[in-house]
């Protein structure tokens, strides 16, 4: 079975990834007028969006350096013209070819660690290919997941043999402060992006002093780059959520909810009437298992609902999932059921957009209204 | 860059999906000799697997009918030569241009639906079309999700609407207590196993008592279908995530830890001794989000920890995600290190296989050894 373009979103096949490119038009633009004002580089993760469509609007039409998050992700965008991409997953030497095959085809890839180990094997496999890897130094701003203490000498030592040979080449310093999605006031917003932005500087100048060039001083997130008062010693922001938005950014404070970009287009298939419960034909597959809202004010289940044209449906939720269904139910008295007829169509917004997009291998693009304008392509898998 | 078959495990891009062939074979071997001995039909779920060699297996070589959750699964498996194939997700009206597409290529497809507007809707359809489209009632007999209660007279209003005209056709019932995950002791599992039988027989044999002729009833999760005492008056066992096994069906009862047949390869990309962290390269989009272990004896966090031969590290789990990264910490006391050198590889069993199985396009097929001796596809989407 070919896939025509479909009129409209009621004669696509539920459940599907609707966009709407007006939204994201104008989150793209908040942003890039964000970044300009902060007076660095924009290097858009493309972990959300997986694709070039999106990331052409995302970089104003212009050619845009990217931050990927695997190297399915590198080799498509590559593929697309893209030449400026910085792998943000530490290193596993398993991967090392095909990182060797990105840069003899012409990319410009770097890629990211934080150990010593990490640094030898890089160091090792580069000689032994003759092509100098450019690695950034991982560094951990915020103690959650990854990367070397700004202050720790291991930093140095790192950067020691990184430089050791031929085979790699420092090329600076990243660092993701994933800490700020647990701040709530505006005072921990700013402290978080002030840490995240002293500590990648702290690491860069410390490794200047012990003689080591720094060109890249690299940090990211939405809400980081969103509340920072400054980005001051740092070259470049690395962000991705804030293309699509969604549920969690919305209760950060980083987007309206009449922002977000993404809604998963589902049916109504059942009602029980007895338990208050409309069944649709997205479950956890098609909405993903993320619960990201459930430590806010508001917890939106596993996604707010929404009308066919895209309206959210006061008092109701996603309540629960499984595979291929998934329940909605009123968060306080009485379903309005009239808003519920079987084979009728709801549109979910997620919780987490990177997560809920991941489903999908394609987009069904609206301007805002039921008219499908374009079916952009996504690259998932590794 | 085209995939060679990779000679070892150790030669695979991490992360991937390894499906051990030995362990699928005993696993698929016990549910065959289960059902025979209850008398009943298998018709195994392909929402597990998604893949035609692995229901190669389930079936014993034969030719097999079977449950999907997707019409993308259904146009998978018929192309692949199934001809009998059952559409367990309620039908939206949305999708009976595809299921009448499928049923004049020659697939005997039945959907499934639980209210009168559905089976009308199909009834209209199906005479517009010159088809008689074969339904199923849905029974509810555990109140979790979907379904006609077995003793509610909209159970015949449905069955009167199907046989009101040429465009439908009753074909049976089917019913599957979810609700059976929730059970925890002996006496529960079987409760709710006869429950579930029970229900679905009281539903055909009311139905018959009206005169409609049923001729299939059908029952299953991969619980109840282990402790049932009985299938008297069922014509056929639904069953899918039995041919992996995964944690929580270790939790059930259902299966051992070393019955699982699925893990999911992955790389130490990094250490934080001062937090007792291993990040590896395998986050909640290789592993999922499912933390369906969360409410049993043993929380094994994102899932448990084996080395490269699969084999269990005691101890550890993976305690928490990011898209691309995992954190490996101690159960308790220290993390033996000597376990976890960078670039190290690893093997982390699922909390669900259905959940972890989706994000990923192909298998790499061993024999329990490191050996990748075929690769297998997925079907996934909608």
């Amino acid at each position: 079975m070919t896939e025509a373009m479909p009129g409209t979103i009621l004669d696509i096949l539920t459940p599907a990834l609707i966009l709407d490119r007006t939204r994201l038009q104008a989150n793209a633009d908040r942003m890039r007028a964000r970044v300009e004002q902060l007076g660095v580089r924009l290097r858009p993760h493309v972990k959300t969006s997986k694709s070039i469509d999106v990331l052409r609007i995302l970089a104003g039409g212009a050619d845009a350096p990217i931050t990927v998050s695997t190297l399915a992700e590198a080799r498509y965008f590559f593929r697309h013209g893209v030449r400026d991409i910085l792998y943000a997953v530490g290193i596993a030497s398993v991967k090392l070819p095909q990182v060797a095959e990105l840069i003899r085809s012409g990319c410009t890839l770097r890629i990211i660690l934080d150990s010593v180990d990490a640094a030898d094997a890089v160091q090792g496999f580069g000689t032994s290919e003759g092509l100098a890897i450019e690695a950034l130094v991982e560094v951990d701003t915020d103690g959650k997941r990854a990367g070397v203490d700004p202050e720790d000498d291991l930093l140095i030592e790192i950067a020691r043999r990184l430089s050791s040979g031929r085979g790699a080449r420092l090329a600076g310093v990243m660092t993701h402060a994933g800490g700020s999605y647990s701040a709530r006031t505006l005072g921990e917003f700013e402290a978080i992006a002030e840490r995240e932005r002293a500590g990648a500087v702290t690491a860069a100048n410390r490794l200047r002093a012990a003689g080591f060039p720094v060109d890249i001083v690299s940090v990211g997130s939405t809400p980081t780059v969103h509340y920072a008062r400054t980005l001051e010693g740092v070259t470049e922001a690395r962000v991705g959520v804030y293309a699509f938005g969604d549920l969690v950014q919305a209760e950060l404070g980083t987007c309206d909810i009449g922002d977000i970009a993404i809604s998963v287009l589902a049916s109504v298939i059942g009602h029980s009437r007895e338990h208050g419960r409309v069944l649709i034909d997205a479950g956890f597959l098609a909405l993903s298992r993320d619960r990201g809202t459930a430590d806010f004010a508001v917890d939106w289940g596993y996604g707010a609902v929404c009308d066919a044209s895209g309206e959210v449906i006061a008092n109701v939720r996603v309540d629960s999932t499984n595979q291929e269904h998934g329940i909605i139910t009123a968060v306080s008295g009485e379903l309005d059921w009239s808003r519920f007829p079987i084979g009728a169509c709801v549109r979910i917004l997620p919780n987490h957009a990177c997560a809920t997009a991941a489903a999908y291998d394609r987009y069904f693009v609206t301007d805002g209204r039921e008219e499908v304008v374009d079916i952009w392509e996504r690259v998932n898998g590794w």
